[in-house]
């Protein structure tokens, strides 16, 4: 989940802003006759109003129930015939709509796109059975599967004020009020060109994408300012907490541990770098510290990593994970975890595992650049949580200049475990 | 804190509504020439919007920064001139005013309580210094004691959703930002005369107190309706939740649990009262199960009790606390605490702690009738919270009909573990 970027070798990816406020942005890719055509929103699910949690989400489903000019079904049925593909997707920050195409095929998308920004049509007879389809996604994902019950508390402790601690599919109270008049209000108030990123990779040229761009979204009215992200901050932990929960249902145990730390929008210069490397140092495939020490030598887990949300508008999270190996308990394996953040923070790291973070995260941005959609993807997310293009361009730059020191630090500033919330997902009920 | 009431040997309590939507309730007392003047506000921290907690608290603060007739001070050099006392206090579902005087001055109060209802007036030179005050008062009441910090991580652990996880004084970083537009428009929306109730207690009756309030408070004009809660509702616990807090300042560890429950006002019929007979038994003075197993027989703790606030707008919180004996591991005490809880909900209770719970549960509300100040606290914390004067004068009936059964069955229903939060008060700071 880093922020990526296009080193020297790269693309030229330029950006121009319409009239009317719409961020553009070009991926050139000639190597095949396709485009990926994305547009991204500046709102998710953090910024659901208080009460209806789970608006986001759900403007996401309705977004494909037809408008004034196409009836229900119709884009999609268009893209199906025309070959391409489409999904669409609600994080904590934004919220996306994407197809991948023939070429040719980019400006009847741009038409079908723009036309839903403003024109959609909600009426009870749409909005209502969709809701129960929500109630029923939720209620399939979330409410029979005691790990992510188990998620949903861990994400609650560490997000106790802000709205990250919220799922971003709602809680099922909230969900089942949603009506036509909340999806609505929300629409209007976020599907703004103001609030848009429009991201174009593909064999195309920033003229032509301006050019349609113009011609479709370019109609749009001009709202004026971009919508207000309201949220509340987090306040500064005081207390390591933690989460258990034992199911019946539970077959495999596992131990997650989350702490509470900066993004590369909140972060100071250098900070979330320093993160993304001790988590790759913690966790790169095969080398991992957590895998050599937990898995290979310790012989308390079957596996363990780590992960980090970098690319976040607020305050973010860090994650480590051990599955424990049969007959080891969570507490055992806990105190093994421990000692690996311990030895990071007290010893610091070792020069060949910070050459070897550094080359094998900025090999996996130019790997991601062989994928058109990863590309547009990595741009989309960092633009919409408050990223440059360049500083997605120049981010390899910002990741070989961290050093061992910045990398401890981080370590001993942000793994501390008044920061931190642990969850146990235990195999079966523990005594009253 | 339970709803109290007035047996029917008890004062003619009365109530009634002003023209604008005012709620009166006369609590005559006539031992001696003394009134309490109470206005009480539903809304309370709770209410506070999102991102401008504690702005309940500060507008408490400003509320005695004079008025438009009455400069700043005047009010209270008043009430201290004629040898009363005043005082203020804010909390999740309600914020309230009171001055205690003799019965000649009770309209003066009225006119000056009635003034500043809707005569406030604020200026950045009396909202920002006062900020500070209240910045100040947080960092020397929390900021700087463990024991509050905990208290704070293990409410927003409890009420992961709902407002009563948000401190009453607010978080620092919001306080920060409150200023006069945050006031003024939280004062506007709240301080009407359909959102207050006035209690009169004293040597005093129906007639009279209509009268004056009638040439006081009657000359507000209605505002059409009282302003609307909004606040999200707590989603159904899965996970139970444990917070610890290890500083080097603690001198006493402690050990906190506290359970999400039904209040009155949430509750069904009968279940609220079951949860206070239920507190009652486990914590009554000398008798209470938590001190007999804990510290008498077990000498696990010097100390342990329960406690449960019943009276709230939403589900609420019981609590059950225990001081470990020196060299007592919290981790022994904890397991001490549940043996209690398993033993009540597996073998219910004895008809004779029963009777016990509930003879001492309606005589304390009897010998509460003693204090004019306590009662008319009473029907202002039922009364904000959306119980009647007849549920509060029919709760010892309420009380005594409380079966063995349902305690025990409110005990199973209600002390579940994934319905709790466990908080950890340390000596020391564990190791890394």
């Amino acid at each position: 989940m880093s922020p990526s970027a296009s080193p020297s070798t790269g693309p030229e990816i330029s950006t121009v802003t319409l009239h009317n406020g719409l961020q553009i942005v070009v991926i050139p890719d000639h190597r095949t006759p396709v485009v990926t055509h994305m547009v991204w929103y500046r709102n998710g699910s953090a910024d659901d109003p208080v009460g209806k949690s789970g608006i986001a989400h759900f403007l996401e489903h309705l977004m494909f129930k037809g408008t004034e000019k196409h009836t229900q079904g119709e884009f999609s049925d268009v893209v199906t015939a025309l070959g391409g593909q489409e999904n669409a997707f609600t994080s904590v920050d934004y919220t996306a709509y994407f197809q991948r195409i023939a070429r040719e095929h980019l400006k009847t998308m741009m038409e079908f796109e723009s036309d839903r920004m403003t024109g959609l049509v909600l009426t009870d007879e749409i909005v209502n059975p969709e809701r129960d389809v929500v109630i029923e996604e939720r209620r399939m994902r979330t409410d029979t599967d005691p790990g992510a019950q188990l998620g949903e508390a861990v994400s609650k402790a560490l997000f106790t004020h802000h709205p990250y601690g919220t799922p971003i599919i709602g809680w099922m109270h909230e969900i089942e009020t949603l009506n036509r008049e909340d999806a609505l209000a929300y629409y209007r108030r976020f599907y703004t060109p103001e609030n848009a990123i429009l991201i174009v990779a593909g064999d195309v040229t920033e003229d032509e994408v301006v050019h349609l761009a113009e011609a479709t979204y370019g109609r749009i009215p001009s709202r004026g300012e971009a919508p207000k992200r309201v949220r509340p901050q987090e306040p500064e932990p005081r207390a390591s907490r933690q989460v258990s929960l034992a199911d019946p249902k539970v077959e495999q145990p596992s131990l997650q541990r989350y702490y509470l730390v900066p993004s590369y929008t909140t972060g100071k210069p250098g900070e979330a770098e320093a993160l993304d490397v001790l988590v790759q140092i913690l966790s790169a495939q095969g080398t991992g510290r957590l895998h050599r020490d937990l898995v290979m030598e310790q012989h308390c887990a079957v596996a363990a990593g780590a992960w980090y949300q970098s690319t976040a508008v607020d305050q973010s999270r860090l994650l480590l994970y051990a599955i424990p190996h049969p007959g080891v308990s969570l507490d055992t394996l806990e105190k093994a975890l421990d000692g690996v953040i311990h030895d990071v923070i007290t010893n610091g790291i070792e020069a060949k595992e910070l050459a070897r973070a550094k080359t094998r995260l900025i090999a996996d941005t130019i790997y991601a650049q062989d994928s058109q959609a990863s590309l547009a993807r990595m741009y989309g997310a960092s633009l919409a949580t408050g990223s440059t293009v360049n500083d997605v361009k120049s981010w390899p730059e910002a990741i070989d200049a961290v050093s061992a020191e910045s990398v401890q630090a981080a370590a001993k500033a942000w793994l501390e475990r008044r920061r931190a919330v642990t969850g146990y997902l235990l195999k079966e009920e523990v005594a009253a």
